[in-house]
Protein backbone atom coordinates (compact mmCIF):
# COMPACT_ATOMS: atom_id res chain seq x y z
CA UNK A 1 0.00 0.00 0.00
CA UNK A 2 1.46 3.18 -0.80
CA UNK A 3 -0.03 6.91 -1.23
CA UNK A 4 0.91 7.28 -4.90
CA UNK A 5 -2.22 6.62 -6.70
CA UNK A 6 -1.92 4.08 -9.65
CA UNK A 7 -3.12 4.83 -13.05
CA UNK A 8 -5.33 2.03 -14.95
CA UNK A 9 -2.45 1.03 -17.30
CA UNK A 10 -0.61 0.37 -14.10
CA UNK A 11 -3.13 -1.38 -13.07
CA UNK A 12 -3.81 -3.29 -16.01
CA UNK A 13 -0.21 -4.55 -16.06
CA UNK A 14 -0.32 -5.24 -13.16
CA UNK A 15 -3.20 -7.79 -12.82
CA UNK A 16 -2.57 -9.27 -16.57
CA UNK A 17 1.13 -10.07 -15.37
CA UNK A 18 0.35 -11.12 -11.59
CA UNK A 19 -2.88 -13.36 -12.41
CA UNK A 20 -2.28 -15.79 -15.04
CA UNK A 21 -6.38 -16.79 -14.91
CA UNK A 22 -6.94 -13.29 -16.44
CA UNK A 23 -5.34 -13.74 -19.67
CA UNK A 24 -6.39 -17.78 -19.51
CA UNK A 25 -9.64 -16.57 -19.27
CA UNK A 26 -9.68 -13.42 -21.82
CA UNK A 27 -10.86 -10.78 -19.08
CA UNK A 28 -10.06 -7.48 -19.82
CA UNK A 29 -9.94 -4.42 -17.08
CA UNK A 30 -12.15 -1.84 -18.49
CA UNK A 31 -12.26 0.58 -15.79
CA UNK A 32 -10.62 1.05 -11.95
CA UNK A 33 -11.08 4.07 -10.45
CA UNK A 34 -12.55 5.47 -6.88
CA UNK A 35 -15.66 3.92 -6.13
CA UNK A 36 -16.10 1.49 -9.16
CA UNK A 37 -14.01 -0.68 -11.35
CA UNK A 38 -15.29 -2.78 -14.26
CA UNK A 39 -14.22 -5.85 -16.19
CA UNK A 40 -14.84 -8.02 -19.69
CA UNK A 41 -14.63 -11.42 -19.81
CA UNK A 42 -14.55 -12.25 -23.47
CA UNK A 43 -14.94 -15.30 -25.84
CA UNK A 44 -12.36 -18.14 -24.93
CA UNK A 45 -11.87 -21.93 -25.27
CA UNK A 46 -12.01 -21.85 -21.50
CA UNK A 47 -15.13 -19.93 -20.00
CA UNK A 48 -18.52 -21.87 -20.91
CA UNK A 49 -20.22 -25.42 -19.85
CA UNK A 50 -21.48 -27.62 -22.34
CA UNK A 51 -24.78 -25.84 -23.34
CA UNK A 52 -23.19 -22.89 -23.84
CA UNK A 53 -23.33 -21.22 -20.10
CA UNK A 54 -19.91 -19.72 -18.87
CA UNK A 55 -18.89 -21.89 -15.65
CA UNK A 56 -19.49 -20.78 -12.12
CA UNK A 57 -15.29 -20.81 -11.51
CA UNK A 58 -15.01 -18.33 -14.54
CA UNK A 59 -17.89 -16.19 -12.74
CA UNK A 60 -15.75 -16.38 -9.51
CA UNK A 61 -12.59 -15.52 -10.89
CA UNK A 62 -14.10 -12.25 -12.62
CA UNK A 63 -15.79 -11.20 -9.14
CA UNK A 64 -12.37 -11.90 -7.76
CA UNK A 65 -10.53 -9.75 -10.27
CA UNK A 66 -13.14 -6.74 -10.34
CA UNK A 67 -12.27 -6.31 -6.53
CA UNK A 68 -8.84 -6.60 -6.61
CA UNK A 69 -8.54 -3.93 -9.30
CA UNK A 70 -11.16 -1.53 -7.56
CA UNK A 71 -8.65 -2.51 -4.46
CA UNK A 72 -5.34 -1.04 -6.55
CA UNK A 73 -7.50 1.90 -7.45
CA UNK A 74 -9.02 2.47 -4.15
CA UNK A 75 -5.88 1.59 -1.68
CA UNK A 76 -2.99 0.65 -4.08
CA UNK A 77 -2.26 -2.47 -2.33
CA UNK A 78 -0.96 -5.39 -4.15
CA UNK A 79 -0.41 -7.60 -1.32
CA UNK A 80 -4.22 -7.24 -0.27
CA UNK A 81 -5.60 -11.11 -0.39
CA UNK A 82 -9.37 -12.56 -0.43
CA UNK A 83 -11.06 -13.41 2.97
CA UNK A 84 -14.27 -14.30 1.73
CA UNK A 85 -16.21 -14.29 -1.17
CA UNK A 86 -19.67 -15.45 -1.52
CA UNK A 87 -21.56 -15.80 -5.10
CA UNK A 88 -24.85 -15.96 -5.84
CA UNK A 89 -25.53 -17.80 -9.63
CA UNK A 90 -28.98 -16.08 -10.13
CA UNK A 91 -29.45 -17.19 -14.24
CA UNK A 92 -27.26 -18.86 -16.74
CA UNK A 93 -24.85 -16.39 -18.53
CA UNK A 94 -25.57 -17.58 -21.94
CA UNK A 95 -23.85 -14.48 -24.38
CA UNK A 96 -20.67 -13.22 -23.57
CA UNK A 97 -18.94 -10.52 -23.02
CA UNK A 98 -19.80 -10.60 -19.26
CA UNK A 99 -19.19 -7.38 -17.19
CA UNK A 100 -18.58 -6.86 -13.45
CA UNK A 101 -18.63 -3.91 -11.49
CA UNK A 102 -17.47 -3.84 -8.53
CA UNK A 103 -18.46 -1.26 -5.64
CA UNK A 104 -17.37 -0.97 -1.96
CA UNK A 105 -19.17 -1.54 0.84
CA UNK A 106 -16.09 -1.16 3.20
CA UNK A 107 -12.64 0.72 2.91
CA UNK A 108 -11.21 -0.03 6.07
CA UNK A 109 -7.38 0.33 7.30
CA UNK A 110 -7.57 -3.59 7.48
CA UNK A 111 -10.55 -4.79 5.81
CA UNK A 112 -11.99 -4.00 2.10
CA UNK A 113 -15.34 -5.20 1.46
CA UNK A 114 -17.03 -4.70 -1.85
CA UNK A 115 -20.07 -6.08 -3.79
CA UNK A 116 -20.04 -6.99 -7.39
CA UNK A 117 -22.81 -7.27 -9.93
CA UNK A 118 -22.11 -9.44 -13.37
CA UNK A 119 -24.49 -8.62 -16.53
CA UNK A 120 -24.38 -9.90 -19.99
CA UNK A 121 -23.75 -6.84 -21.97
CA UNK A 122 -25.87 -7.72 -24.52
CA UNK A 123 -29.04 -7.99 -22.67
CA UNK A 124 -28.07 -6.07 -19.31
CA UNK A 125 -29.16 -9.03 -17.69
CA UNK A 126 -28.19 -9.25 -14.05
CA UNK A 127 -26.12 -13.15 -13.80
CA UNK A 128 -24.77 -13.63 -10.96
CA UNK A 129 -24.15 -11.39 -7.57
CA UNK A 130 -21.56 -11.35 -5.46
CA UNK A 131 -19.95 -9.99 -1.98
CA UNK A 132 -16.73 -10.67 -0.81
CA UNK A 133 -14.01 -8.92 1.98
CA UNK A 134 -10.31 -8.79 1.29
CA UNK A 135 -7.32 -8.30 4.09
CA UNK A 136 -5.41 -5.07 3.12
CA UNK A 137 -1.62 -5.75 3.96
CA UNK A 138 -1.30 -2.15 5.77
CA UNK A 139 2.30 -3.13 4.80
CA UNK A 140 4.23 -0.90 2.09
CA UNK B 1 -31.62 -37.54 -12.18
CA UNK B 2 -32.35 -41.42 -12.65
CA UNK B 3 -32.57 -44.19 -10.08
CA UNK B 4 -29.50 -46.22 -11.63
CA UNK B 5 -26.50 -45.67 -9.47
CA UNK B 6 -23.35 -44.06 -11.36
CA UNK B 7 -20.36 -46.10 -11.11
CA UNK B 8 -17.13 -43.72 -10.02
CA UNK B 9 -15.75 -44.07 -13.34
CA UNK B 10 -19.16 -43.10 -14.94
CA UNK B 11 -18.57 -39.89 -12.77
CA UNK B 12 -15.18 -39.13 -13.74
CA UNK B 13 -16.16 -39.60 -17.53
CA UNK B 14 -18.72 -37.41 -16.86
CA UNK B 15 -16.77 -34.56 -15.19
CA UNK B 16 -13.92 -34.52 -17.41
CA UNK B 17 -15.91 -34.25 -20.87
CA UNK B 18 -18.28 -31.62 -18.98
CA UNK B 19 -16.13 -29.57 -17.10
CA UNK B 20 -13.27 -28.19 -19.48
CA UNK B 21 -11.56 -26.46 -16.11
CA UNK B 22 -11.16 -30.00 -14.87
CA UNK B 23 -8.46 -31.02 -17.41
CA UNK B 24 -7.11 -27.59 -17.73
CA UNK B 25 -6.57 -27.23 -14.02
CA UNK B 26 -5.21 -30.85 -13.13
CA UNK B 27 -8.29 -31.83 -10.95
CA UNK B 28 -8.92 -35.83 -10.69
CA UNK B 29 -11.67 -37.15 -9.32
CA UNK B 30 -10.79 -39.32 -6.06
CA UNK B 31 -13.95 -40.49 -4.87
CA UNK B 32 -17.44 -40.16 -5.18
CA UNK B 33 -19.50 -42.12 -2.97
CA UNK B 34 -22.47 -41.78 -0.81
CA UNK B 35 -21.80 -39.03 2.02
CA UNK B 36 -18.72 -38.16 0.69
CA UNK B 37 -16.46 -37.09 -2.53
CA UNK B 38 -13.01 -35.79 -2.88
CA UNK B 39 -11.18 -34.68 -5.55
CA UNK B 40 -7.75 -33.44 -6.17
CA UNK B 41 -5.59 -30.65 -7.65
CA UNK B 42 -2.33 -31.72 -9.15
CA UNK B 43 0.38 -29.20 -10.58
CA UNK B 44 -0.32 -26.95 -13.82
CA UNK B 45 1.00 -24.23 -15.17
CA UNK B 46 -2.50 -22.45 -14.69
CA UNK B 47 -3.41 -22.70 -10.87
CA UNK B 48 -0.87 -20.55 -8.83
CA UNK B 49 -0.10 -17.22 -8.63
CA UNK B 50 3.12 -15.19 -8.14
CA UNK B 51 4.21 -15.99 -5.28
CA UNK B 52 3.46 -19.42 -5.46
CA UNK B 53 0.15 -20.30 -3.68
CA UNK B 54 -2.91 -21.17 -5.29
CA UNK B 55 -5.17 -18.42 -6.76
CA UNK B 56 -9.15 -18.02 -5.07
CA UNK B 57 -10.48 -19.40 -8.70
CA UNK B 58 -9.08 -22.56 -8.73
CA UNK B 59 -9.80 -23.33 -5.21
CA UNK B 60 -13.25 -22.31 -6.08
CA UNK B 61 -13.18 -24.85 -9.22
CA UNK B 62 -12.03 -27.44 -6.51
CA UNK B 63 -15.03 -26.86 -4.81
CA UNK B 64 -17.65 -26.85 -7.22
CA UNK B 65 -16.22 -29.73 -8.86
CA UNK B 66 -16.34 -31.82 -5.43
CA UNK B 67 -19.89 -30.98 -4.73
CA UNK B 68 -20.79 -31.68 -7.97
CA UNK B 69 -19.16 -35.02 -8.12
CA UNK B 70 -21.03 -35.62 -4.84
CA UNK B 71 -24.39 -34.69 -5.97
CA UNK B 72 -23.78 -37.15 -9.24
CA UNK B 73 -22.99 -40.10 -6.67
CA UNK B 74 -26.14 -39.29 -4.11
CA UNK B 75 -28.74 -38.14 -6.66
CA UNK B 76 -27.10 -39.06 -9.87
CA UNK B 77 -28.18 -35.37 -11.35
CA UNK B 78 -25.97 -34.50 -14.58
CA UNK B 79 -27.98 -31.09 -14.70
CA UNK B 80 -27.90 -29.87 -11.16
CA UNK B 81 -26.76 -25.99 -11.26
CA UNK B 82 -24.56 -23.92 -8.80
CA UNK B 83 -27.11 -21.54 -6.54
CA UNK B 84 -24.50 -20.18 -4.33
CA UNK B 85 -21.20 -20.69 -2.87
CA UNK B 86 -20.01 -18.94 -0.15
CA UNK B 87 -16.04 -19.84 0.55
CA UNK B 88 -13.54 -18.92 3.34
CA UNK B 89 -9.53 -18.46 2.26
CA UNK B 90 -8.50 -19.63 5.85
CA UNK B 91 -4.33 -19.73 4.63
CA UNK B 92 -2.22 -19.77 1.70
CA UNK B 93 -2.17 -22.68 -0.15
CA UNK B 94 1.70 -23.26 -0.74
CA UNK B 95 2.28 -27.18 -1.60
CA UNK B 96 0.44 -29.17 -4.47
CA UNK B 97 -1.41 -31.47 -4.34
CA UNK B 98 -4.58 -29.92 -2.75
CA UNK B 99 -7.00 -32.24 -1.34
CA UNK B 100 -11.22 -31.26 -1.62
CA UNK B 101 -13.37 -33.28 0.11
CA UNK B 102 -16.96 -32.51 0.00
CA UNK B 103 -19.42 -34.08 2.87
CA UNK B 104 -23.61 -33.46 2.41
CA UNK B 105 -25.37 -30.91 4.56
CA UNK B 106 -28.96 -31.18 3.20
CA UNK B 107 -30.10 -33.80 0.54
CA UNK B 108 -33.53 -32.98 -0.16
CA UNK B 109 -35.68 -33.11 -3.08
CA UNK B 110 -35.22 -29.52 -4.78
CA UNK B 111 -32.00 -28.83 -3.10
CA UNK B 112 -28.31 -30.22 -1.99
CA UNK B 113 -26.25 -28.00 -0.22
CA UNK B 114 -22.86 -29.15 0.76
CA UNK B 115 -19.74 -28.25 2.84
CA UNK B 116 -16.13 -28.73 1.35
CA UNK B 117 -12.68 -29.07 3.66
CA UNK B 118 -9.48 -28.15 1.03
CA UNK B 119 -6.47 -29.28 2.65
CA UNK B 120 -3.03 -29.81 1.38
CA UNK B 121 -2.06 -33.07 0.91
CA UNK B 122 1.49 -32.85 2.20
CA UNK B 123 0.99 -31.07 5.73
CA UNK B 124 -3.34 -31.82 6.09
CA UNK B 125 -3.60 -28.35 6.93
CA UNK B 126 -6.87 -26.88 6.18
CA UNK B 127 -6.68 -24.03 3.44
CA UNK B 128 -9.82 -23.00 2.63
CA UNK B 129 -13.71 -24.26 3.42
CA UNK B 130 -17.00 -23.76 1.24
CA UNK B 131 -20.73 -24.32 1.85
CA UNK B 132 -22.39 -24.70 -1.19
CA UNK B 133 -26.39 -24.80 -1.80
CA UNK B 134 -27.30 -26.53 -5.73
CA UNK B 135 -30.45 -26.98 -7.57
CA UNK B 136 -31.60 -30.44 -8.55
CA UNK B 137 -33.11 -30.84 -11.88
CA UNK B 138 -35.49 -33.01 -10.76
CA UNK B 139 -36.60 -33.71 -14.70
CA UNK B 140 -34.88 -36.98 -15.54
CA UNK C 1 -48.75 -18.38 -3.36
CA UNK C 2 -51.65 -16.98 -5.09
CA UNK C 3 -52.71 -14.38 -7.85
CA UNK C 4 -54.16 -12.01 -5.50
CA UNK C 5 -51.90 -8.78 -4.77
CA UNK C 6 -51.43 -8.40 -0.96
CA UNK C 7 -52.15 -5.15 0.03
CA UNK C 8 -49.42 -3.41 2.14
CA UNK C 9 -51.94 -3.27 4.96
CA UNK C 10 -52.63 -7.06 4.88
CA UNK C 11 -48.78 -7.69 4.58
CA UNK C 12 -47.94 -5.63 7.69
CA UNK C 13 -51.23 -7.11 9.78
CA UNK C 14 -49.62 -10.78 8.76
CA UNK C 15 -45.84 -10.05 9.83
CA UNK C 16 -46.94 -8.40 12.79
CA UNK C 17 -48.97 -11.59 13.97
CA UNK C 18 -46.72 -14.38 12.05
CA UNK C 19 -43.01 -13.36 13.49
CA UNK C 20 -42.95 -13.18 17.13
CA UNK C 21 -39.66 -10.95 16.80
CA UNK C 22 -41.31 -7.84 14.95
CA UNK C 23 -43.17 -6.62 17.53
CA UNK C 24 -40.36 -7.60 20.05
CA UNK C 25 -37.89 -5.57 18.36
CA UNK C 26 -39.75 -2.72 17.41
CA UNK C 27 -39.59 -3.72 13.53
CA UNK C 28 -41.73 -1.87 11.60
CA UNK C 29 -43.08 -2.67 7.79
CA UNK C 30 -42.51 1.07 5.93
CA UNK C 31 -43.17 -0.56 2.55
CA UNK C 32 -43.66 -3.71 0.39
CA UNK C 33 -44.55 -3.06 -3.02
CA UNK C 34 -43.34 -4.65 -6.48
CA UNK C 35 -39.22 -4.56 -6.65
CA UNK C 36 -39.05 -3.28 -2.91
CA UNK C 37 -40.01 -3.36 0.41
CA UNK C 38 -38.14 -1.42 3.78
CA UNK C 39 -38.36 -2.16 7.08
CA UNK C 40 -37.50 0.24 9.79
CA UNK C 41 -36.45 -0.88 13.47
CA UNK C 42 -37.12 1.70 16.36
CA UNK C 43 -35.88 1.80 20.04
CA UNK C 44 -35.80 -0.89 22.24
CA UNK C 45 -35.11 -2.99 25.23
CA UNK C 46 -33.99 -5.67 23.11
CA UNK C 47 -31.76 -4.41 20.41
CA UNK C 48 -28.59 -2.88 21.74
CA UNK C 49 -24.78 -4.21 22.69
CA UNK C 50 -23.34 -1.97 25.72
CA UNK C 51 -21.79 0.47 23.60
CA UNK C 52 -25.08 1.21 22.38
CA UNK C 53 -24.62 -0.76 18.85
CA UNK C 54 -27.35 -2.88 17.26
CA UNK C 55 -26.82 -6.42 17.74
CA UNK C 56 -25.74 -8.42 14.91
CA UNK C 57 -29.43 -10.82 15.26
CA UNK C 58 -31.29 -7.59 15.32
CA UNK C 59 -30.09 -6.72 11.78
CA UNK C 60 -30.24 -10.44 10.66
CA UNK C 61 -33.84 -9.92 11.98
CA UNK C 62 -34.34 -6.98 10.28
CA UNK C 63 -33.22 -8.19 6.70
CA UNK C 64 -34.98 -11.26 6.89
CA UNK C 65 -37.84 -9.43 7.57
CA UNK C 66 -37.20 -6.71 4.76
CA UNK C 67 -37.02 -10.16 2.22
CA UNK C 68 -39.94 -11.62 3.82
CA UNK C 69 -42.35 -8.47 2.98
CA UNK C 70 -41.02 -8.22 -0.64
CA UNK C 71 -41.63 -11.78 -0.89
CA UNK C 72 -45.13 -11.05 0.20
CA UNK C 73 -45.39 -8.01 -2.13
CA UNK C 74 -44.39 -9.92 -5.22
CA UNK C 75 -45.16 -13.83 -5.00
CA UNK C 76 -47.58 -13.52 -2.26
CA UNK C 77 -46.27 -16.77 -0.54
CA UNK C 78 -46.96 -16.56 3.03
CA UNK C 79 -44.98 -20.10 3.16
CA UNK C 80 -41.64 -18.95 1.75
CA UNK C 81 -38.79 -20.00 4.21
CA UNK C 82 -35.16 -19.02 4.20
CA UNK C 83 -32.64 -21.38 2.54
CA UNK C 84 -29.65 -19.30 3.23
CA UNK C 85 -28.89 -15.59 4.28
CA UNK C 86 -25.42 -13.74 3.92
CA UNK C 87 -24.34 -10.40 5.79
CA UNK C 88 -21.75 -8.45 6.46
CA UNK C 89 -21.51 -6.29 9.14
CA UNK C 90 -19.78 -3.02 7.72
CA UNK C 91 -19.83 -0.34 10.86
CA UNK C 92 -21.21 -0.25 13.80
CA UNK C 93 -24.79 0.85 14.02
CA UNK C 94 -24.68 3.60 16.55
CA UNK C 95 -28.15 5.78 16.30
CA UNK C 96 -31.80 4.16 15.67
CA UNK C 97 -33.73 3.95 13.45
CA UNK C 98 -32.51 2.03 11.14
CA UNK C 99 -34.03 1.66 7.51
CA UNK C 100 -33.65 -1.86 5.66
CA UNK C 101 -34.04 -2.15 1.79
CA UNK C 102 -34.46 -5.03 0.49
CA UNK C 103 -34.54 -5.73 -3.38
CA UNK C 104 -34.45 -8.52 -6.01
CA UNK C 105 -32.10 -10.54 -7.74
CA UNK C 106 -34.04 -13.21 -8.57
CA UNK C 107 -36.97 -13.78 -8.93
CA UNK C 108 -37.81 -17.21 -9.99
CA UNK C 109 -40.31 -19.85 -9.94
CA UNK C 110 -38.79 -22.34 -6.84
CA UNK C 111 -36.21 -19.47 -5.57
CA UNK C 112 -36.07 -15.74 -4.62
CA UNK C 113 -32.98 -14.05 -3.75
CA UNK C 114 -32.76 -10.60 -2.27
CA UNK C 115 -30.21 -8.03 -1.36
CA UNK C 116 -30.58 -5.61 1.86
CA UNK C 117 -29.40 -2.89 2.21
CA UNK C 118 -29.38 -1.42 6.18
CA UNK C 119 -28.43 2.43 6.71
CA UNK C 120 -28.66 4.88 9.85
CA UNK C 121 -31.77 6.79 8.89
CA UNK C 122 -30.08 9.73 10.33
CA UNK C 123 -26.93 9.20 9.00
CA UNK C 124 -27.78 7.23 5.86
CA UNK C 125 -24.63 5.17 6.47
CA UNK C 126 -24.30 1.87 5.52
CA UNK C 127 -24.20 0.05 7.65
CA UNK C 128 -24.60 -4.00 6.89
CA UNK C 129 -25.47 -5.57 3.72
CA UNK C 130 -27.16 -9.08 3.13
CA UNK C 131 -27.96 -11.48 0.76
CA UNK C 132 -30.23 -14.05 1.04
CA UNK C 133 -32.39 -17.22 -0.82
CA UNK C 134 -35.51 -18.36 0.03
CA UNK C 135 -37.40 -21.33 -1.15
CA UNK C 136 -40.99 -20.80 -2.22
CA UNK C 137 -43.95 -23.19 -1.34
CA UNK C 138 -45.01 -23.56 -4.91
CA UNK C 139 -48.12 -25.00 -2.67
CA UNK C 140 -50.75 -22.43 -2.65
CA UNK D 1 -7.16 -9.17 24.86
CA UNK D 2 -5.40 -10.46 27.35
CA UNK D 3 -3.17 -13.25 28.11
CA UNK D 4 -4.90 -14.55 30.94
CA UNK D 5 -7.21 -17.48 30.62
CA UNK D 6 -10.82 -16.86 31.31
CA UNK D 7 -12.70 -19.83 33.18
CA UNK D 8 -15.48 -20.78 31.72
CA UNK D 9 -17.56 -19.01 34.82
CA UNK D 10 -16.51 -16.18 33.58
CA UNK D 11 -17.10 -16.23 29.59
CA UNK D 12 -20.45 -17.43 31.02
CA UNK D 13 -21.10 -13.74 32.88
CA UNK D 14 -19.53 -11.90 30.50
CA UNK D 15 -22.15 -12.79 28.16
CA UNK D 16 -25.10 -12.86 30.16
CA UNK D 17 -24.37 -9.35 31.39
CA UNK D 18 -23.09 -8.01 27.58
CA UNK D 19 -25.62 -9.71 25.53
CA UNK D 20 -29.33 -8.66 26.41
CA UNK D 21 -30.20 -11.40 24.07
CA UNK D 22 -29.01 -14.32 25.98
CA UNK D 23 -31.19 -13.66 28.27
CA UNK D 24 -33.94 -12.95 26.72
CA UNK D 25 -33.86 -16.30 23.83
CA UNK D 26 -33.30 -18.35 26.96
CA UNK D 27 -29.09 -19.45 25.79
CA UNK D 28 -26.75 -20.79 27.88
CA UNK D 29 -23.34 -21.42 27.40
CA UNK D 30 -22.67 -25.62 27.89
CA UNK D 31 -18.88 -25.35 27.21
CA UNK D 32 -16.48 -22.99 25.93
CA UNK D 33 -12.58 -24.25 25.56
CA UNK D 34 -9.73 -24.69 23.27
CA UNK D 35 -11.09 -25.40 20.27
CA UNK D 36 -14.69 -26.01 21.09
CA UNK D 37 -17.80 -23.79 22.11
CA UNK D 38 -21.41 -25.32 22.64
CA UNK D 39 -24.61 -23.31 23.65
CA UNK D 40 -28.18 -24.32 24.32
CA UNK D 41 -31.40 -22.83 23.05
CA UNK D 42 -34.05 -23.50 25.53
CA UNK D 43 -37.81 -23.15 25.41
CA UNK D 44 -39.08 -19.69 25.58
CA UNK D 45 -41.81 -17.31 24.89
CA UNK D 46 -39.97 -15.51 21.49
CA UNK D 47 -38.15 -18.36 19.83
CA UNK D 48 -40.56 -19.99 18.17
CA UNK D 49 -42.86 -19.16 14.94
CA UNK D 50 -46.18 -19.87 14.10
CA UNK D 51 -46.45 -23.83 13.64
CA UNK D 52 -43.57 -24.04 16.18
CA UNK D 53 -40.13 -24.03 14.00
CA UNK D 54 -37.10 -21.88 15.74
CA UNK D 55 -37.30 -18.51 14.15
CA UNK D 56 -33.88 -17.84 11.62
CA UNK D 57 -32.45 -14.74 13.75
CA UNK D 58 -32.98 -16.70 16.72
CA UNK D 59 -31.00 -19.85 15.04
CA UNK D 60 -27.95 -16.89 13.60
CA UNK D 61 -27.78 -15.30 17.71
CA UNK D 62 -27.24 -18.81 18.37
CA UNK D 63 -24.38 -19.38 16.46
CA UNK D 64 -22.75 -15.81 16.86
CA UNK D 65 -23.01 -16.54 20.34
CA UNK D 66 -21.53 -19.77 20.27
CA UNK D 67 -18.94 -18.14 17.93
CA UNK D 68 -18.36 -15.44 20.63
CA UNK D 69 -17.85 -18.00 23.33
CA UNK D 70 -15.01 -19.47 21.51
CA UNK D 71 -13.21 -16.16 20.74
CA UNK D 72 -13.33 -15.75 24.66
CA UNK D 73 -12.33 -19.06 25.37
CA UNK D 74 -8.95 -19.60 22.60
CA UNK D 75 -8.50 -15.27 22.42
CA UNK D 76 -9.77 -13.84 25.67
CA UNK D 77 -10.66 -10.82 23.24
CA UNK D 78 -14.12 -9.25 24.73
CA UNK D 79 -14.09 -6.33 22.16
CA UNK D 80 -14.27 -9.23 19.21
CA UNK D 81 -16.87 -8.13 16.38
CA UNK D 82 -18.62 -10.11 13.62
CA UNK D 83 -17.14 -9.06 10.35
CA UNK D 84 -19.32 -11.90 8.48
CA UNK D 85 -21.84 -14.48 8.38
CA UNK D 86 -23.40 -17.09 6.12
CA UNK D 87 -25.79 -19.49 7.48
CA UNK D 88 -27.53 -22.02 5.79
CA UNK D 89 -31.13 -23.36 7.34
CA UNK D 90 -31.01 -26.92 6.36
CA UNK D 91 -34.31 -28.47 7.71
CA UNK D 92 -37.18 -26.85 10.05
CA UNK D 93 -35.66 -27.14 14.12
CA UNK D 94 -38.80 -28.68 15.56
CA UNK D 95 -37.74 -29.39 19.13
CA UNK D 96 -35.97 -27.53 22.23
CA UNK D 97 -33.32 -27.49 22.89
CA UNK D 98 -30.99 -26.50 20.48
CA UNK D 99 -27.31 -27.17 20.79
CA UNK D 100 -24.78 -25.31 18.42
CA UNK D 101 -21.10 -26.46 18.33
CA UNK D 102 -18.35 -23.63 17.29
CA UNK D 103 -15.24 -24.96 15.98
CA UNK D 104 -12.53 -23.22 14.92
CA UNK D 105 -10.87 -22.42 11.37
CA UNK D 106 -8.82 -19.63 11.47
CA UNK D 107 -7.32 -18.49 14.60
CA UNK D 108 -4.97 -15.64 13.17
CA UNK D 109 -3.75 -12.40 14.79
CA UNK D 110 -6.25 -10.62 13.35
CA UNK D 111 -9.15 -12.64 12.40
CA UNK D 112 -11.22 -15.59 13.71
CA UNK D 113 -13.03 -17.82 11.35
CA UNK D 114 -15.27 -20.73 12.69
CA UNK D 115 -17.89 -22.80 11.54
CA UNK D 116 -20.81 -23.78 13.76
CA UNK D 117 -23.31 -27.47 13.62
CA UNK D 118 -26.95 -26.64 15.38
CA UNK D 119 -28.83 -29.78 16.00
CA UNK D 120 -31.62 -30.43 17.97
CA UNK D 121 -30.37 -32.14 21.02
CA UNK D 122 -33.29 -34.78 21.10
CA UNK D 123 -32.93 -36.19 17.74
CA UNK D 124 -28.97 -35.19 16.49
CA UNK D 125 -30.52 -33.75 13.37
CA UNK D 126 -28.87 -31.07 11.97
CA UNK D 127 -30.84 -28.32 11.13
CA UNK D 128 -29.21 -25.80 10.22
CA UNK D 129 -24.60 -24.29 9.48
CA UNK D 130 -23.10 -21.31 9.44
CA UNK D 131 -19.56 -19.82 8.88
CA UNK D 132 -18.50 -16.84 10.94
CA UNK D 133 -15.35 -14.27 10.58
CA UNK D 134 -14.45 -11.94 13.46
CA UNK D 135 -12.02 -9.17 13.42
CA UNK D 136 -10.00 -9.37 16.71
CA UNK D 137 -9.29 -6.69 18.77
CA UNK D 138 -5.61 -6.75 19.26
CA UNK D 139 -6.20 -3.60 21.48
CA UNK D 140 -5.43 -4.83 25.01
Amino acid sequence: MTDDAWTQEQIRAHIDAGLPLVPLFNIDVLEAAAHTASVRLGPGPHVTRPGGSVAGPVQFALADVAIYALILAEKHDAMAVTVDLNINFLRPAMTLPLIATATPLRMGRRLFTAEVRIVEASTSKLVSHATGTYALSGAA
